[in-house]
């Protein structure tokens, strides 16, 4: 035992020595008690006496660590953070009281029950993205509680951003406008779609992207490297998304290829950053050399249909009407066919929610009517493609305001033409 | 409808020709047609009439495409993918016959009636990663069905590699030859942690890494850029492993951080390289200027029980007295409270399963009683931890033949001093 305890001194000091120096960010006190509040308010609203938060990014958000463990919250009573591996290091992490050791899942109720008392009568669990299998078993470990899907409750809260996750999108927005302003440096004329996309996550590493751009589901998997040249831009591909690329290999066959870039055809790059935990998502163009005036216009619509949301973007606008009118818009300036996909392969949205995940509410998509609320963030993205010869599009970050939109990525908005 | 027709002609004549040129690797029909094969017998004796995969890995493996679909296989009778975005490209991409479009996954009873004729009594469906949420809607789908938890059918499938799998790994392995060969080339003292693993993924993705390292799991998250130089090498984090590093921040908080390389101190990279779905996986030690005698015993001591485990590794051998054996050494090389993990925080696995994912079997740990089987891939990773000091370790990728190991990772196992 000595030596365990030896090593929780040296892992504590080490841990706020190093994150100190190497700028770590952790979640304060009260914007966890904030959070908190907020979730318990919806909680109450949805009749659940207690949420058992198992999903990373939740457990993340709510405890201001990602230590393998899991998150105990009742309506009234301390939240329960129990660790399944390194408890010191949840403990530098996070502002919680109650930070203990869980050796087995098996041991779930019991340490609830130490904790607060007995089982909950309702648990609100993370059904959209809990394993059946897992699930089972909390039906077993919680025999006398009735567990309910809590999934919409959770992101619901998560909807709405704080100034500390605003700023740290911000800073993700600063990071990503580096990146671009540095890859126009080093683009050239037969570099292959990857090796280009690779050097731009190098920089962005270096600068503190961490690399991984999430997701919430069980089968999608997001990434950073989506350049797109020339006729890769026209491929669809597993995403959801107006254009997929050719990709790497049929097992993951979306974002860039080994295919080397060409003078004057359109390099497609929508290349998410992810700063502390929070992402900003960007799209911008660029060429070796001019584009044709084909590719030209048809970036300068989707600038203009950009514009026209974030003109809408304020608190009430409703988020299926926004998609709609874009669809409009493009109808109108000539892209009807063109617009956010290859003919019959449209897609259906213009924009997704941002944070720790890629997508988070709101989604400005059909079927998506409700409104707009300040402290949302979403990324807008018109696109056109042309298919066997490219794509264009432009996309940014944004903050619903008061007074209107903010765009956290800062990057200009022109052609990166080298 | 023309315009649906024309972008169908397009695409398939596209794929062919960009990924013929660029190396694409498709499945052949034979060697899915030998999977469907083991997959049936392996269903047979569960008494699974038909197999629902939905995991996007599962279904790749049985098909040979990775676009947005679902897999019906029934115990007699044709395969069928149902594809729900890019229905050509699952066409180009996958040998199998019956491959349609689905619209939603509502339509799922009436194509597979269409198809097969009723709906199977029995459903295998992978319930170790499926969500909750949509394992229910399942059931209502297949209301007379009787849905059992076939995911080890499936893992047990994947287990044994064919000689086409075995290619793709090697050629992973050759890969990550070349990317550690050319880091030794340009690793420099001060160069962050996460700058120098930035610029070995874009090495490794320029010559056909695809960047995603995958895991079967809702929660963990893999990654290549695990690089822990000098005391971030004794910090432990989420991840079941002797060492988790320090990372970007409390939202990522493993792998390489910001931290600067100095000189004399040991520097581990375990990077793993994913080529057409396939991985392999390697650790080595990097050094800018010698290593003290401790990290250098310590490292051979590694190298060791590596050796030791493949002169064990035939088919029969028991796969938990594998590991047990290397704990044993371990402690007889006079490395008890140092071997995989700080005190206290030890792990219990010297080996894991690997090909399309991380986590495939056979595991090489506490618990795990079953003879290794010809055809089976495993890395094993002898590590050393130092709290406060630094880490050591070796990790090659291993092929199980019917006389002995092979090692697909063929790097030079020295330590790479610059």
């Amino acid at each position: 035992m000595a030596r365990q305890v030896d090593h929780q001194d040296w892992i504590r000091q080490e841990l706020e020595t190093l994150s100190t120096s190497l700028g770590f960010r952790y979640t304060p006190r009260k914007e966890i008690e904030n959070r908190l509040r907020r979730l318990r308010a919806a909680m109450k609203e949805s009749g659940i006496e207690a949420f058992l938060a198992v999903q990373k990014m939740d457990y993340f958000y709510l405890s201001g660590t990602s230590q393998d463990a899991l998150l105990f919250v009742p309506l009234e009573g301390e939240p329960l953070l129990m660790v399944k591996r390194e408890l010191e290091r949840a403990r530098v992490e996070s502002p919680l009281q109650a930070v203990i050791a869980m050796q087995s899942t098996r041991d779930l109720p019991d340490l609830i029950r130490a904790h607060w008392g007995r089982l909950p009568e309702t648990l609100g669990v993370e059904m959209d993205i809990l394993p059946a299998r897992d699930y089972f078993r909390y039906e077993i470990l919680f025999e006398g509680s009735r567990l309910v899907d809590s999934s919409s409750v959770i992101r619901d809260v998560r909807k709405i951003k704080s100034p500390f996750e605003i700023d740290l999108m911000r800073k993700a927005g600063e990071i990503g406008e580096r990146v671009y302003t540095e890859a126009r440096g080093f683009l050239r004329e037969g570099m292959t779609e990857i090796e280009f996309g690779g050097l731009m996550e190098a920089t962005a590493k270096a600068l503190g992207h961490e690399g991984l751009i999430r997701v919430r589901s069980f089968n999608y998997e997001a990434y950073s490297w989506h350049v797109l040249s020339g006729p890769n831009g026209g491929i669809v591909s597993q995403s959801d998304s107006p254009m997929g690329g050719l990709g790497l290999s049929a097992a993951f066959p979306v974002g860039a290829s080994l295919r080397p870039m060409k003078a004057h055809e359109p390099i497609l790059v929508d290349f998410g950053i992810c700063y502390q935990g929070y992402q900003a998502d960007q799209t911008r163009m660029f060429s070796i050399g001019t584009l044709d005036s084909k590719f030209l216009d048809a970036y300068n619509a989707c600038r203009k249909i950009h514009d026209a949301v974030l003109a809408q973007t304020r608190p009430g606008a409703d988020c299926e009407k926004l998609f709609l009118d874009t669809v409009r818009l493009a109808e109108e300036l000539g892209y009807k066919d063109s617009y956010l996909g290859p003919p019959g392969l449209q897609c259906r949205f213009i924009g997704h929610g941002i944070g720790l995940e890629l997508n988070e509410f709101p989604f400005l998509a059909l079927g998506q009517s409700y409104p707009l609320e300040a402290g949302m963030t979403f990324a807008v993205e018109p696109k056109i493609v042309f298919p066997g010869e490219g794509s264009v599009g432009v996309e940014n970050t944004v903050l619903v305001t008061e007074d209107g939109p903010e765009i956290l990525t800062p990057l200009t908005q022109e052609i990166l033409e080298t």
